[in-house]
């Protein structure tokens, strides 16, 4: 079978995870790069074996013969690139969140409906490991029918250390981190039917929030309640573990610390660990989110090869923009926002 | 000084627990127990000393000589033996919850205000020595500003084995736990500004709800989720402990299991057990809840000496009436409300 051809639009921090995920897999090679500062696409292109660079991205596009694009730049030219792909009729992997704004992200859906092309989103998080073990044990049904669930990811993790733009941003936890939880959510729990939000700014020096609470009627009537911090000192930090509480009306499930699956019912509990596969050139202090990147984008490459349906289409990533957008219209209002995604531009 | 005489209206499961709890305090006498059935009268009245027997109530109130009278009935019962009282000019304490709904909780204070009389609530669980240290902790402010809070109740006690009737309630555990769990949240957090219900029956067999979940706004911007449950099997049995867990922007404070509370700041964790005092009438099992009876009547004592103001007295108990019954027409409607306790009846 004929490698599919695609190049990377960005090279920054993620290109170093990302560009190794897709070498991790058979029938798909990196052929060109592009980043508008040439010397950054060079050093990706040696370290990882590209042939080609480029500082502009329409050159690029335009040259090479390729089946699809990965962006991977910031979120505020995601827009443009998409639209740049579309006119040229070229499927596209794009970074989480999406879009800055759920019209953006609707229109950035649109044109890829318009173009006849795939637009696919490299959201990574429902990939992780003891998450995809989670769901598989969940869906064995021994703990009942989930009546609540807690997905809580509070930390003190220094992100605005190692990213001080961070602090910039007006919208900031709930786009960055909070776009992951909230598609965890849907993966193990099913469509948002209303969400409500609370959001609070506890670091003093930052614009944005760094605290939010979002509760959600999801799937068959499930309480879910999404908890995320940058700001929590706990015992043992819990950075970049998510856990897991699961009520159910015949049992509990919890992912907690060290990917530790403990199934509660009538007959005991079951503890079981699920760690995640080390990659050679992951950080293994990271290696829950790298290797999450291998096995999101082997689901996207069989989507474009035309082996599946990926999980994280654009129109599946867009309800959980959807979810993100309308808990800032929640946490405004102080109010209940319904989430039905009846809307989508086609 | 003085003893101050009371009698005691009901002589049900609860009344063998704060008859002796009276008992451990100075300067009280209980002088006369009323129930309609008098052989249940008897049988307390003889196991603590009582020295009259009652089967009407307003023969007892009008012949004994009382300072005030201690309502342990049923809550449908309480409005018309407050009125009972209030027109022979005595002060009260009742059980909680208060009344039957929210109309009836404010005529009922506003029948203490007109009468001149006290209205004091036996509201104890606040009264839980874990939590009063908990308090002491969090006011001592090594985890700086609180910004969440989590108040957890969820187990899986058989309460509709040993209490059938609860199985009859149209409103089960809001109106039950849910009075103790949010006067609970208010004693640590202050008042609510506005909040977010849930509710769900899990067990098929009753009627109520026996699965809740509060997110209000508190006190200086604190946003707190009160998670209750009869219908949560988890691999340690919760009953009868509350949880808590309290992040701040300098620290996390938590109480967990076996009254155990750990404070983490950037100096570390700091660990301490604070396990409830036994008295000897009361079931080693429910230490916890027993003897919070003992400090909740203490201070209600010291308001009828005169020498304090009581934490639940009936008008801060409308506060809390509020939050439950409002929870209830939040989680129908599936919005927030807004809780401002301006309208208190004069």
């Amino acid at each position: 079978m004929k490698k599919l051809r695609f190049a990377i639009l960005g090279t920054g921090f993620w290109s170093y995870f990302q560009i190794p995920g897709w070498q991790e897999l058979e029938g798909v090679e990196c052929v060109a790069a592009y980043n508008r500062t040439r010397s950054k696409a060079e050093l990706v292109a040696k370290q990882f074996g590209i042939p080609k660079v480029y500082d502009n991205p329409e050159e690029l596009l335009d040259k090479e013969d390729l089946d699809f694009v990965d962006i991977i730049t910031g979120v505020e030219t995601h827009a443009s690139f998409v639209q740049m792909a579309a006119d040229r009729k070229l499927n596209i992997v794009c970074q989480k969140p999406m879009a800055m704004s759920l019209a953006e992200a609707e229109a950035m859906v649109a044109t890829s409906h318009k173009a006849q092309i795939q637009l696919l989103i490299n959201e990574n998080w429902r990939w992780q490991y003891p998450i995809r073990q989670f769901k598989r044990i969940l869906d064995e049904g021994h703990i009942g029918k989930p009546f609540r669930a807690r997905v809580h990811y509070c930390n003190s993790f220094p992100v605005f250390e190692n990213q001080p733009f961070l602090k910039e941003l007006d919208q900031f936890i709930l786009t960055d981190i909070g776009s992951h939880i909230l598609d965890t959510s849907r993966y193990l729990f099913g469509d948002a039917h209303s969400l409500y939000c609370q959001t609070a700014r506890v670091h003093p020096d930052i614009k944005g929030e760094d605290v939010a609470t979002v509760i959600m009627k999801m799937g068959d009537d499930i309480s879910v309640n999404c908890e995320m911090s940058y700001a929590s000192r706990t015992e043992i930090e819990h950075f970049p573990q998510t856990y897991i509480y699961v009520e159910g009306d015949r049992g509990f499930l919890e992912l907690g610390p060290d990917y530790t699956i403990r199934e509660t019912t009538s007959e005991g509990t079951h503890i079981r660990r699920f760690p995640p596969k080390h990659f050679r050139w992951a950080d293994p202090a990271y290696d829950l989110v790298h290797s999450s990147i291998v096995d999101c984008q082997a689901d996207l490459l069989k989507h474009l090869q035309g082996h599946n349906m990926a999980e994280t289409t654009g129109d599946d990533n867009l309800k959980t923009a959807r979810l993100v957008f309308l808990s800032y219209d929640s946490a405004r209002q102080n109010n209940v926002v319904k989430t039905d995604n009846t809307s989508i531009a086609k």
